[in-house]
């Protein structure tokens, strides 16, 4: 089976965004099996849209659109389709009245524009958009299938889940499973440890860099959905051994999920102190769902003031050592830890640049310290995240790492590089 | 002038990579006033490929290709546009020199293969690559021009800097300048206050939609800059004339940049204190370079124990008005400000959801308050953002009315359905 992708959109021509709906479909289709032959990407023009479609239903057998399905007199997409497969569009008004709701609860009125979103295939069919307006269409003729969902990424991406992949599937006959194993470190860490994993024809495996994560994406092939399952545990089993205890989730949006499972797995809560990284630690575990069982207080301590104020790090340690230093980490966890009855801290202190530097403390060097009630244990450790000359990308990457770390504490794993402290001992023993 | 980018890469058709290569030409083609009709993504494939060139060559005025250059047997993509283009390929001695350098440079020795990556254009000329191996082709036929440049994105962005863009400026006899408006608002509403704005050849004027706000492109040709630049201007004057004070910057990433260069220009701090938005109006102010100049103090208080044990917020009032409450709101912002000694301070409290509803606070229920030590004011409003009925939406358009209201606060400016607060009154006054 052959497919091609087609994204209609002004914006995609004029590089406002980058086409990650591209990529996602065409790393879907791969998993499915189908050969993508071509990518397009295509304004608001009926005649060259049409001129597209006509040729791309003579080649291939499958036609994946996003994109085009607004409201606006410009977006033609489901009508010029619908003419090259030889059917019309009638207005739904089951359609029409979700629009009508959707409206009303945002607060807003629908145009006289918005109507044409209700109109849906004769033929084929409708496809239900979930988390927006526009109802997505399928049609079929001569042996050639098309799929219309809306741009924006996540409607395209629940639409696509419930509603086109489906339907390839039925037009297949085995089921495909897919697993993610989400790994920290980067691709080339990860190739060097598990390469001869990456081989076979079923299940297959394949890596995707994210910043400073990787996902393992294992997919397999069976006659049952219980028999792909099993082939992906068995080879996510085989990657987990080589990768250790990097490897932390299996088809988790992200670590602060795990965290908040472990959190409440464990009955353990955790409090943050942060400076360099502004609230994004907070920010990222309290976008988890159900956090607020685990998760109670976040000091952002940007200003020296705050980190004495809020925490109790004395001006004389800062003064001694520098914000950005070990014993400054250390005290912002432990004071977060106390003003908050948390089970678990983190205390975060950096140079997210771009000023900021010291001599001997680049933009990049970031402290990060941990604080476990339960068992009293401490650790601290110096990052260098200056490599990636990127202020949001330090930040994120030290988000990480402190995630990592209320990770490894919940679990009780030593981190990697991080220095032991205990309330006995002096300071300068953990200056680095 | 009429152009189509071709991108040549397996890679991308399997969705292994993302294509930035598309959206950075597309960008740059658009700022020279040449219209994008079409970007294609196609794989190692000879016969596609040649009559996809044959297509394009047809109908656009430059075609710019990415990829395909390679030395493997599969990269076909020079001899293929050179026979559409009517010319030929020779083997150029001093590029096979540059190959053989630089592979001795990195201690490695080229196949027979790499002598493909010497040929050049005879009719048309090469594009020398200062980053890598293989030389870019140039070629133009029948009014038509082609510019074959590398994949790897560090290469490609060169050789367009330096070889492919000063060629397409000597052809054109103007100048080019783009500004971008941002604006607090759908789409729907601007369009509906501006629609006429949007007429008009020079300069254009094009608007794209993002979570609780809008950008409006201007973009203006000219004999020269300051004309283009000036012609820019007097479209935006005429935007914000129309749109008041919810066009809020020009030429900025976000709203943050605004309220903190506000800040800075005032003389003022702000504080935050978050609950539903858990950070994440912290998070967006720290990440703006130099805001440790106007931002402090932050306070993630997710729990009330925080809210009562680090902003002072009474546990009677959270008694007798709810959690989520404008009382609530207003006294987490009074606390904020008083420990802090901030200038102006925020206060959010909400339902971001899946659960916690109440009968008369649905999912998206937000109460955002402010106080501004300077003046004494202070203004609290209830939002309603359940409509979206997503919990990161929620708290991204929570955050962006906080930040608004601080934009706000810095200007004099009376929030949009606020009600004014002071600390006089009893907080009966302001439950709604």
């Amino acid at each position: 089976m052959t497919a091609e992708i087609i994204c209609v959109g002004t914006e995609l021509l004029l590089g406002d965004i980058v086409n990650t709906n591209a990529q996602f479909l065409s790393r879907e289709l791969a998993e499915l099996g189908i050969s993508v032959l071509h990518q397009h990407v295509i304004g608001d023009n009926p005649a060259r849209l049409e001129e597209l479609v006509r040729q791309a239903k003579s080649r291939s057998d499958l036609l994946i659109f996003s994109g085009g399905l607004g409201p606006t007199e410009d977006d033609l997409t489901k009508e010029t389709v619908a003419a090259a497969f030889e059917d019309t569009l009638h207005f739904d008004e089951a359609e029409w009245q979700k629009i009508l709701d959707f409206f009303a609860r945002t607060n807003r009125r629908p145009t006289p524009n918005n109507r044409k979103q209700a109109m849906v295939p004769t033929r084929g069919c409708k496809l239900e958009n979930a988390h927006g307006t526009a109802p997505g269409a399928w049609f079929e003729d001569g042996g050639c299938a098309a799929a219309l969902m809306p741009g924006v990424p996540r409607e395209m991406k629940a639409m696509w889940a419930e509603q086109v992949r489906p339907r390839l599937l039925a037009k297949q006959n085995c089921t495909i499973h897919s697993k993610t194993l989400r790994v920290l470190g980067g691709e080339s860490s990860i190739a060097s440890k598990a390469a001869a994993l990456f081989d076979g024809e079923n299940p297959t495996a394949a890596i995707y860099c994210k910043t400073g994560e990787s996902e393992i994406r294992v997919t397999a092939r069976a006659a049952d959905a219980a028999a792909a399952e099993r082939l992906c545990d068995e080879k996510l089993a085989q990657f987990r051994e080589v990768l250790g205890p990097n490897a932390y989730d299996v088809d988790v949006p992200g670590l602060e999920y795990t965290v908040v499972r472990l959190l409440v797995e464990n009955h353990l809560t955790a409090a943050t102190a942060e400076s360099c990284t502004g609230g994004l630690v907070a920010e990222k575990l309290t976008n988890v769902p159900g956090s607020s069982e685990v998760f109670g207080f976040g000091f952002v301590t940007y200003a020296e003031a705050a980190k004495t104020r809020l925490l109790g790090v004395s001006p004389e340690l800062i003064e001694q050592y520098n914000v950005v230093s070990a014993p400054v980490a250390v005290a912002m966890a432990r004071g977060a830890l106390e003003v908050s009855g948390a089970d678990l801290a983190i205390g975060i202190t950096g140079i997210a640049g771009p000023g900021g530097a010291l001599p001997d403390k680049p933009v990049g060097t970031v402290y990060l310290a941990g604080e476990n009630r339960r068992t009293g244990a401490g650790w601290v450790q110096r990052l260098e995240l200056g490599g990636y000359h990127d202020r949001a990308i330090i930040r994120t990457r030290a988000a990480l790492y402190a995630l990592d770390l209320f990770r490894r504490m919940a679990l009780g794993l030593a981190p990697e590089n991080a220095v032991p402290t205990t309330a006995a001992e002096p300071a300068e023993h953990y200056v680095f």
